[in-house]
């Protein structure tokens, strides 16, 4: 640990925020998580909203910059403390992890986050899970895992022979994914997928922070 | 002009290409269009996934490396060109760049494009436009304009006084939607926006990009 402590603001369970707090274990830096009550609204509050004007979570605060948005977050995070993984100082490599994270960002998430907010979200809230949507994001999700596994054929990360911020963006999501059914049916067959997958959840910060992510987000614990 | 031109892969019109050729003229870039035909499939052929696993446009080939996916081409041409407008070397600047080109990307984009396809592509495609698509997505993209008011009110740009790539970022798209009858309307009560809006869209390398995107994707021309 060195430095002051960021304050990261937000619920450690959510997949958004613990991207976030994955980065902090990663480089090892002091933080604080101040929580913010989601059935109270008060990422709509002023309070908040003057951290981050789209009023959600998580938002950052390190010294006198306030940061919003999982993905600069985590951006920043590494810059300031292993700037390595970013591919900082390296222009091919770079542009390489930029593709890899805009990847993440564009096609494997919006499906990925689909599937699990029908079949762990909706469930929590009472609501029937809707298979169509499920099945449709099953889909896509499938064909970008066979990209990727070809990609893991050529190099032993997404971004090259070196762990990125465009592999661990993956893990959060990925933690939630793979409790579904659709995660070890998806993964099945793509034998390299789930060796990156395998070591990715086996990295000591990730196992930490698996543990602020129960399968339930924490609503049987609220409930007792 | 200066090394070896870059090779882009995609259709001129597409706001995703243009985004890319964007940033060439904004740096003085050479660079060498290579069409990539859709209406054929090109984009899903073996020479064009080589490029782009994912089978999509844009590509780039910038000596032996080749990239893809818009925005990480956009920062690559800039890092290497004018890294400035990516606020390299300044922590700070650097943070929020990244924090309102995520905007860019997650809050305006989706909006704006899906307003964008039904009010410019459905009809061209002779599709009604789907009016319930429209309004839910009019109501969420002056929701982050807003946003966009207030901060310029304090900064000049969205990353600072300084132009970026998050604002440039804005430009290919805005073209197309400021062209729908819902432009005007929403820009028009927030004189910021309109004001950061044509000064964009009065940079040289914008209004050079302009005369390849025409307002019928270049529909009508085929047809002559």
């Amino acid at each position: 640990m060195e430095g002051a402590a960021v304050k990261v603001y937000g619920v450690a369970s959510s997949p958004f925020v613990a991207t976030v707090l994955l980065c902090l274990e990663e480089v090892g830096a002091a933080y604080e998580v101040i929580p913010v009550d989601l059935a109270a609204c008060e990422e709509k509050a002023p309070a908040h909203l003057a951290r981050n004007p789209l009023g959600k979570i998580p938002a950052l605060e390190d010294g006198d910059l306030t940061l919003f948005e999982s993905r600069p977050i985590a951006r920043h995070v590494l810059r300031k403390h292993k700037p390595e993984l970013l591919g900082i100082g390296n222009m091919e490599r770079s542009a390489t992890v930029d593709v890899w994270l805009e990847v993440e960002a564009h096609q494997f998430h919006p499906s990925a986050i689909a599937i699990v907010r029908e079949c762990i979200g909706a469930p929590l809230r009472g609501r029937a899970c809707d298979q169509a949507v499920v099945d449709e994001n099953v889909s896509k999700l499938r064909a970008v895992l066979e990209v990727y596994e070809a990609r893991l054929g050529r190099h032993r990360y997404l971004a090259g022979n070196n762990v990125s911020i465009a592999d661990l963006n993956h893990f959060t999501l990925m933690h939630y994914f793979m409790s579904t059914e659709y995660g070890p049916a998806l993964l099945g067959p793509l034998p390299r997928v789930k060796a990156w997958w395998e070591e990715l959840a086996a990295r000591p910060a990730a196992r930490k922070v698996a543990t602020f992510m129960p399968l339930d987000f924490g609503v049987d614990k609220k409930k007792e």
